[in-house]
């Protein structure tokens, strides 16, 4: 990569070529606001020096785009990502449990679990083991207990993290989601409730923010 | 009590004597703000009908003006609740499980369980039991089982009741502590959690309530 | 029901056969996001086993779909809820008043006067009964009186609980609703206003929440 | 007064002594951060014009102050007002009610009471008259129904102003009071409610206001 | 009206025929939500009596229905009010200046002026005089001071009130709005300032409740 | 100034002697938190340099400490301000107009003023003219209208900025102040109204920030 | 233009023709609510006069109609801002460097840097240089310290007015933007950080506020 | 440890001897609220097992007590910790970076710092490297890129992280502290800021938890 520029102005937008060199973690992208156009576009730039590239929150149409502009990836459709079909992050060792209070949050998980696998590490997926129920969470912590890394994703009172941090070693992400209602509803509750968590090993992100936890998640990893 | 008015006035207060006949329940006096003279006058006023008398959120200089005035009272300072010595409330049905999940709950768990006795109910404490050492509540949720109303206090995250109203079918009545700092803090992320609980039965009074609560319980238990 | 296990994985959900037995209420679904098809799915699932399912917050399209499909149910478009047409919860001993500010607070209180009834017990209507024109609450209010727990839904200023629970002794459930517009709009100035209810007796469930009120009542009565 | 001028710069404060003539109304000192040295100062340039003058919120230290010196006033401890001996506002036609939801919302009713009548109107006091005991209320409704304006003073939930405006024809200035804690507390929740008020005819202050009520209700009995 | 009922149950709404007799106003109805067949169903029931009925926050498919159901009414597109073309209240003596900051408040003014109106009031309208161009409110003071009340709307930073409010001794009703945004948006700024105004005399309604402001300046009429 | 090095560490701060000859602007020191042997630490090592030092919100008791020390300073008390009686900062060529809406505003707008005279601006003091009596505004304005800068002081509702700026083409900088109380209080209704300012040429500063207000107003001075 | 009336009342807006005269800044026009058809009557009126004149938050609908009016004006998509063909203001010295922190606050620096040049300064765009990639902002920190006044536009945690505000002697204005979600979102959280920034030299308008930014930035260089 | 119980309650406290066994990170005492008295008794129990122990936010006069026990501890005033002179943590591999914006910051981060070496971890101090002064950060930046995980202590706009952030791969841990004042005051603004970084890599802890922080940071050391 020494003699091709580290980023490229495409118009549009600055691509980081170098990133990875940088890093150590590829590039993503944000797909909201962007136009089916525009996405083919970044991703060819990408494809063409055989970098990975990942971009979140994108819709279908976004994906069929790149698709029929004969650019081969991967959409998942519940974690509105989508991954290059060519290029691959280093491997990270060590696991990353993604958990979910309820099935509502389980978009915003998969974005983290996407992520995640993206960059190289392995996300273990543990969902609807929300604290209202707690056997859900009991019949799974043994296995929760082997990550090196918990990303605890809910809504509503936001409890999850809190009791897992209570029964695992490892660090917890905390994940707000916007699902709820009424007073302290967008997530608030959930975030505010996280950041007085009572248990030790908890530290968090902004609402919905699968993204950012995968990414803390993996600077742990890496750390290692 | 047909001779006697049932309201008096004495001055800095109107004393309400009716109020056992027509709603069961004796009467209470909020402390803050009375002076020990008015205090005792109170007092006194209703032992000469041997009506009995809960007084809440008292500092001991209260309780010490009654017992200098030689009205037979019990202070707890935890509580800060001064009981009359003499005359009793029916004797309410059912038992009522007072919880907290630190603590630096307990004055307000306090405060809940000397009311639910006052007004002739039985309260069953289970202390300390918070869910960052699920442990702790686990060990005790059979005896927590046999209470008719649970009453879950928490301050920081708010979790307990959550998780209390997952394992209980009684239903749990959520008070909210300003236990805690920072963001949320006084009680509002508590409560805003306790109102956005993803389990089923539980109902909120406001921060630091636990007279409040004590009262919904009772009125629960008067209803049976 | 030894025989069969009592949860199905139905691929979209999770189903609970034998929370009945657990906890002596019978399963809830929440509508919003589910699709007409799996509405179908989970009612049929329930249907082959027996057992009464509600479904609240439901659109008259998931409705319609569950009657194209022979499925049997009844659906309340007032409070956009569905109720299977087989099976019974046990029968709970006791009343519930539910009682509304406003005509508009009328959707909030069907649903927890139809979640009580799918539950077993009694509910008794009150509504148009705020406290702007307080002859409307008081000529019902001996009636009010007869119930063993009151329902009081209220949107803007939220007064209702606490005129009520100064008028009756069984335990006041408040339900704030989004009714009202400006400062405090979306329920959050009604739900502060109970919060803080001078009236002993109130606890509050969030902001809409009419089905939450209603297992809160129903907790109640079956502790009887 | 043609010969003096209207405004004196006495070094710490201008004093508007044609106020009077323009508006109606006398001149009112906040007393707040005034030292007793510049209480009497300005107290004895308005004596020597033989001008009423109010001074609000102020500490016995300060009317002791004044009577060290000579200078004849009234100080009442509760509405925390001091009123000068001597001079005479216009008398105001009409009565202004001035009710309280509780005891303690009384210091914040006094002041209005006693600014309507520095202003030369008549205040009619109906103390701890709130919604949780609604016959307290009505048992001196028809008294509160001669009045031209209605004040009404309330904490916590704030729900006495709807209830009253709608069993009276008069307009209600309603005045939140900082009474309460919790979520909400410092009169927010208060406010908030009657901002919402579904009752018609009613108008808000900020919390603890009772003097900007009363200037508000004055302003209508002079309107007449 | 002695034969007939007062209330008239027409199965989605309760009429109250005695409205104007009891209170002196005639009956208002509250547009949104209502479906186009029951407006007419309800301007019907009031025209068989001849009494007035205003409708506020109307939409003009609203106004259309009534005129092809033969409905004589006059709609005002910009206040969104609906008024019967029958019946009439009493007159009230004494003017209301209706003010407002900006033009995109009159649609708010609007409604407190043709509310004032169908009330038997005058209204009087001085628009776009808002604070930042202070020689457009000073070249109209002279007018608005031959008001009995002000009705100050404005949005954004809300400093009308205090301005006017300083210039007249009239009462003045401040209403916020909803115009602005970012910080303190949908008029939460406009509120907090009108409830801290510095000026005397100002009290202050919800958000865009221009008709709840002409109510109560109407009180204020009516009480002369 | 080419030998001494220009960061000196003395312990409990680090000195930025280089400021100066950066920036254009002396060095300046938040008093708060500093014990007085501090002070004067601090001072004196400016004063080796013959450098100007300027100390903000400043206890009498620092002031003490410096003058025991032989320190020559002047200090004052209503802008709590400390000003080394050595060194001077560059003069600036232009004019800052202070104003304030009320009384209570002046010490924040002393702190400006102050802070502007250090820099080597020249400030202009217009005290005490609120909205709420536009002729104290009015009477002034031709003087006002002389500044290159206006800085506008003022708490409760803020209207002061959005008046100014309407009336002079110098650019307005905005100090919200904490006077005030009840909703919004602390300074927070001004700061919103001031952000939502519909007169053009506005810019705010953090609540009773009179500094921060002060360096802006001298960057624009010195940008001539 | 003396004998042209200063003012033109044109129906649906009051058109201030001598504004230029009087503050040296020509009129402007706040798009949206404004029907294309009033946008064509005022354009028009401003042509016939040849006084400049800018549009801000335009849709392409407003500027198509313009053109099919045969009104000669430029639209800036990115902007939304629609210039006049005709007139100009006077030049104004001095350099504005508009800075954004991503590519999504461009919009808001775009209505910044056009308001700016239709006053007559000159604009110099630094964008996409945010606080998480320092290399890009202090690559081009030299040319900025050009600028006379620094305009600094930033969503999500509004970070770059303070870094900017370190590394120039200009003043800074702060423009929070829209950008982010979650807590704090819609601008709030940047517009907190930004009046809380630790920088001296800062100060802030609302959030998306490009167009107010711009005044104030020309008003400082119209002052020199 | 195998015949000793691994809680021992003493009263005032259930302590958790085993805590170390079970998770790999000794006991630590949260100090405020509890008596010298209590604190002597807590430390000598652990003293008797030789087991290590940590108590943050205590008081000189915590520390004295112990000291005139006679139990060997050391106490650092800004970090307001008292650590055990016995027992140790196992050691933990790798360095945990600990940075603050200012030095009214120092307190939290010493907290952090301490909790930090009581585990185990090896801390490295960089104070004082706040934003507003980008080369005291830059200047550093390379000692703090040997760090494994990176906590980022600051008030105000709480920029810090997100700088930090773009510039080290490892993984940042933001403790918003309570310094500063005003608009968003005690943290919020910080910690909304930090929420929304718009840098990849950051979580957040509660307002001023440096405990919290530092077992966040020893987690992700431990995993590796």
């Amino acid at each position: 990569m020494k003699n091709t520029p580290p980023v490229k102005d495409i118009g549009f937008a600055k691509l980081d070529f170098a990133r990875r060199t940088r890093t150590g973690f590829g590039e993503t992208v944000f797909g909201p606001g962007k136009t089916p156009e525009q996405m083919v576009g970044i991703f060819k730039a990408f494809r063409e020096r055989r970098l990975p590239v990942l971009a979140t929150r994108c819709t279908s149409a976004q994906a069929d785009a790149l698709a029929a502009a004969g650019v081969p990836v991967k959409y998942d459709s519940v974690a509105r990502a989508i991954v290059s079909g060519w290029g691959r992050n280093r491997k990270l060792k060590g696991r990353v449990a993604v958990l979910t209070g309820g099935t509502a949050d389980i978009p915003v998980a998969e974005e983290a679990a996407h992520t995640v696998e993206f960059f190289g590490g392995t996300a273990d997926r543990f969902f609807d083991v929300g604290v209202a129920g707690l056997h859900r969470l009991l019949s799974k912590i043994d296995a929760i207990r082997n990550a090196d890394v918990v990303i605890a994703v809910a809504g509503m009172e936001g409890a999850l993290p809190s009791v897992v941090a209570g029964l695992v070693s490892a660090p917890v992400v905390a994940v707000p989601t916007s699902v709820g209602y009424g007073v302290g509803s967008g997530g608030v509750a959930a975030a505010l409730a996280m950041l007085n968590s009572c248990a030790e090993g908890v530290s968090v992100v902004n609402i919905d923010n699968g993204f950012g936890a995968a990414v803390v998640a993996c600077r742990m990893l890496k750390a290692r």
